[in-house]
């Protein structure tokens, strides 16, 4: 490890440059990257899907968030790398980290491609007071990454209107109708994918394809190398007007542009901002509401997604509930297991992310990833949590279920419940339209705060319809959580309770945003469950619980059984039935 | 009514002016103003404590909030005045209603004094977009106002350190401590009482003088007739060289300020604003914090003027259960008899606001005030809602309860319990460090949001140290209310259900603020009730509520019995141990 930060020291004394910047990002702004893009992990060793790497001419620190601190700090050790732990009191930001550490007129390099021009305004504001110089053009890390791979260059597929629910071109009237702007910069991949109904797979559980496009009031282009188009969105393309460019063609396209632009300086990658020479309107991104608020057919459709997800996930449950301590498994082979019953039902695509399969203390490791290094056998004993997602034709799922394999401790079972009455709260909350996921976190968390508990992530975020299991702009957790929930939106609810080398629990269904009443009091709203798969009832201390979240959970499992158990056989049946059953306070 | 407005319309007509403002306030933004400043009431006839007047030359139209709806609505009947609901769908704001209904180049007066700077600059820009002119110099109603009141002027009394805690000359330092400008300007009348512990009776409910300061790092000055002040406060100005100026001197002096003025926009009045020609730093006043979080004494004297209040009003309920339809009461002879026994609790000084007294329908009035017009009679059946509170030297407190007569409907007994489980989820409420008021209430409404009921007004306001019983910064309610809950912060927890032409419920408490664990995960806070008053346990559903509410209540009602029963006689002890029976869930 220590070779590669030496290796860009060397071209970091060739710039002049005293302090390097490696974040985990492409130039999409897109949250899991392709290989080509993992800069970070090549250069630090750590794997996690969120952090940045600092490295200075002695020294180099990462900064990543609560989900991996424990995972960073295992994956660090040894490699000269301070981790920094963000959200933690005493943490300096990486930009105070920067000033600090370096003298007046340093120069602080990083490719500008790989920062939105929000965060680039953040750090030369921040530089700017110890005169330090920012240099943005280079990626120094390609000149020392001799096997890195190459950008990815799979085929595309048309997304049909039976799983989308509306065209492209109703999708471009509908932007065009809110734009006030003579031009829309598109720069996430996925807004590009939902906007052309087109997906791809240049990202592992992420299908679509790296690309940009433009809307202007009379014209539409997609920039996308040409060869990668199935036959299907070409002709859709040509017979409705949208010009097909080349990938990096929008570099120079955008210095052409005249009029009004609206940009995201949020997502837009900072070197395509300083490109565009019209006048700049910054705003959210339209498509990321539009995106959001799913639309009738994508709801019916994710419907039937998680009817699938469902009895996969109760098979596999039945299957590692009757065998466990009987035949050999392991976080590993039951992953497999589980990715092989996803895959037998019809219309499944791929895994929306890599499984979380965490045994006993490596469920503490929020986002922990299962190798043949870590991987253990599974015992009849303890906690074993799974953290799993399909994407099918029809839309994508997330479930976290936390399996109970034999005895477990009095602490354990009153956590499990403690955490499940957080996520029966927020299930059964009630709102006047203009809450926000901040205001709804209050709601979850209490059962949790009451007895001085936490978890360091979030209890919800969106989630796309066959695009990127986290989306947003709706999200769930107690700070910076700004936007009103609408209805359509589907969102992830996971609390979860992670004691260090001990056990992690977490509980995760998604709901979807509804319409309640409407009356002189505003229109109510609330959510509904997506999901429908057995909690772990043998994991619950029930007199923990309030008599409305026992109620609320049995008529929980008692759709549950009535949705899943016509697609069982007898024996899964009668399984099913009994973790279905009723629970008494 | 109408010859009022029509001699404001004439006044309007000589300096050519086309629409003039009458807000609720005086020169030092106070809520509830002296009868000198009541000029949107002598204007309109509407006698609640918020509300804006606009007067055209044909229309005029007044803006109130929800809790004063039903109010206004009778009182402006016939008046010629539209009602204009604020925070309703579809009602225009003001600025957007005078510019609607004004031609371009025409005049808007108003008393600037009247107006923060924060409130004047977004008429300026609304009306700019008009090319609507202002003229601030204006006090119209002074001229048409033949017998209006004169400025109040009593005499000042000296807050003990007993009672404050600290001395004039601990806060001083504290101020100058935090203070970044050269000098802070002190314009409301409450920060001025606390910083030098200087008490008056300007205000009925209000125990203040009306007065302004100014703080810089080497002086201190007061704005206030010399011969109001009592000889202790003198002798301390001396002796500590504070600055004794005349009231009106503040105009002169401002402008004689140099360096950077510390000011808040959002409370100075903006014609003292412009008289400022140092630089102004722009910040909320510091001394709102410093106020609102209650120091050890302040906290332990506080809870000595609860008991008193808990006594007088435990005898209250006493008296009103086991009389009424015995003897003769009203609403009005019923708030005389609490406010009698208030005042033979020792060192009481005066009710700390205008009781509300609301008998059946009354009660859906949220700020009802009884008169000789709308006095009714008590009957042993229905609700009686009782709003009140007293100013004692150890504190002040507000309280509600409202009290079954007798009979009440189902839907009584329904929407009684589910305000007070949002009253017992939000004094149960558990958060970290960090938390708002717009998060907090969340919590609270949810047993009613559950059954597509709301009440419009917060669940919770500031309370100050026999200063206002309404202060910020601290504020419990679903929007704007962005200002994290620190230890020692008292605020109510006032839940209510108001149906129009039926009924009305509020359940009050006040509570307190405390740190709890102190953690990994943060600090986690709570809150402690200062209220030790029953509840009407007459008025519940208990089959509604949930085992741990009912518990809670059960714990409240033990503890009220502790801390009151020794103060009672036999009688009155038997009956508390009644009306604090554990109940049964």
């Amino acid at each position: 490890m220590n070779k590669k930060l030496d290796a860009l020291r060397q071209e970091m004394k060739k710039e002049n440059i005293q302090a390097y910047i490696v974040p985990t990002s492409d130039d999409h702004d897109t949250e899991y990257v392709c290989s080509h893009f993992m800069s970070r992990s090549y250069l630090s060793g750590f794997t996690g899907s969120a952090g940045t790497l600092v490295v200075g001419l002695d020294q180099a620190a990462l900064w990543t968030d609560g989900r991996y601190f424990i995972q960073a700090k295992d994956q660090l050790a040894g490699s000269g790398i301070d981790l920094m732990k963000m959200g933690v009191e005493g943490t300096p930001s990486i930009s105070s980290y920067i000033v600090d550490h370096l003298s007046s007129g340093s120069v602080v390099g990083f490719d500008g491609r790989l920062f939105s021009e929000a965060m680039v305004e953040i750090y030369e504001e921040a530089f700017d007071k110890k005169d330090l110089i920012l240099k943005t053009d280079l990626d120094l890390v390609d000149r020392i990454w001799k096997d890195r791979p190459v950008l990815p260059h799979t085929s595309t597929f048309h997304f049909e209107k039976q799983y989308a629910g509306k065209t492209m071109v109703e999708k471009i009237a509908a932007v065009r109708d809110i734009l006030s702007a003579d031009h829309l910069m598109i720069t996430k991949v996925d807004q590009v994918a939902w906007l052309f109904n087109l997906r791809a797979h240049d990202i592992p559980s992420f299908p679509v394809a790296m690309a940009y496009a433009i809307v202007s009031q009379d014209k539409a282009s997609i920039y996308i190398d040409d060869s990668r188009l199935d036959a299907t969105s070409r002709e859709l393309f040509a017979k409705n007007h949208v010009t097909i460019r080349p990938y990096d063609a929008i570099y120079t396209d955008v210095q052409t542009l005249t009029g009004t632009v609206s940009v995201d300086p949020y997502t837009i990658n900072s070197t395509l901002y300083r490109f565009i020479e019209a006048d700049i309107e910054e705003e959210e991104n339209p498509i990321e509401l539009m995106k959001a608020c799913k639309n009738e057919v994508e709801i019916e459709q994710t419907k039937h997604a998680h009817l699938k997800d469902a009895i996969a996930m109760t098979q596999f449950m039945y299957w590692l509930k009757t065998n466990v301590g009987k035949i050999p498994m392991s976080e590993m082979s039951a992953a497999q297991k589980l990715h092989d019953l996803r895959a037998s039902q019809a219309d499944f695509i791929e895994d929306s992310f890599a499984t979380i399969a965490a045994y006993k203390e490596h469920g503490a490791i929020v986002h922990y990833q299962s190798s043949p290094e870590t991987d253990v056998p599974l015992q009849p004993e303890g906690l074993f949590m799974v953290d799993s997602g399909g994407h099918y034709y029809q839309g994508t799922t997330d479930i976290t279920r936390t399996f109970v394999l034999g005895e477990i401790t009095e602490y354990e079972r009153k956590c499990f419940t403690w955490a499940l009455q957080c996520h029966i709260r927020l299930e059964q909350a009630t709102w006047l339209y203009g809450c926000t996921g901040e205001q709804l976190d209050m709601i979850a968390r209490q059962p949790l705060w009451k007895h001085s508990l936490d978890f360091k992530h979030g209890t919800g975020h969106g989630v796309g319809h066959v695009l990127s299991v986290h989306e947003g702009p709706n999200v769930i957790r107690w700070q910076q959580a700004y936007t009103p929930f609408e209805a359509g939106m589907i969102t992830s609810d996971e609390p979860g309770i992670y004691i260090e080398g001990q056990f992690g629990i977490r509980h995760e269904n998604e709901v979807l945003a509804v319409n309640l009443d409407k009356n002189a009091y505003g229109q109510f709203m609330g959510f509904e469950p997506l999901t429908w798969v057995p909690f772990d009832v043998d994991g619950l201390d029930v007199d923990e619980m309030e008599p409305a979240e026992v109620a609320w959970l049995n008529a929980y499992h008692a759709k549950v059984y009535e949705k899943v158990s016509p697609y069982l056989n007898e024996q899964q049946r009668q399984w099913l039935a009994h973790a279905c059953r009723p629970l008494i306070r």
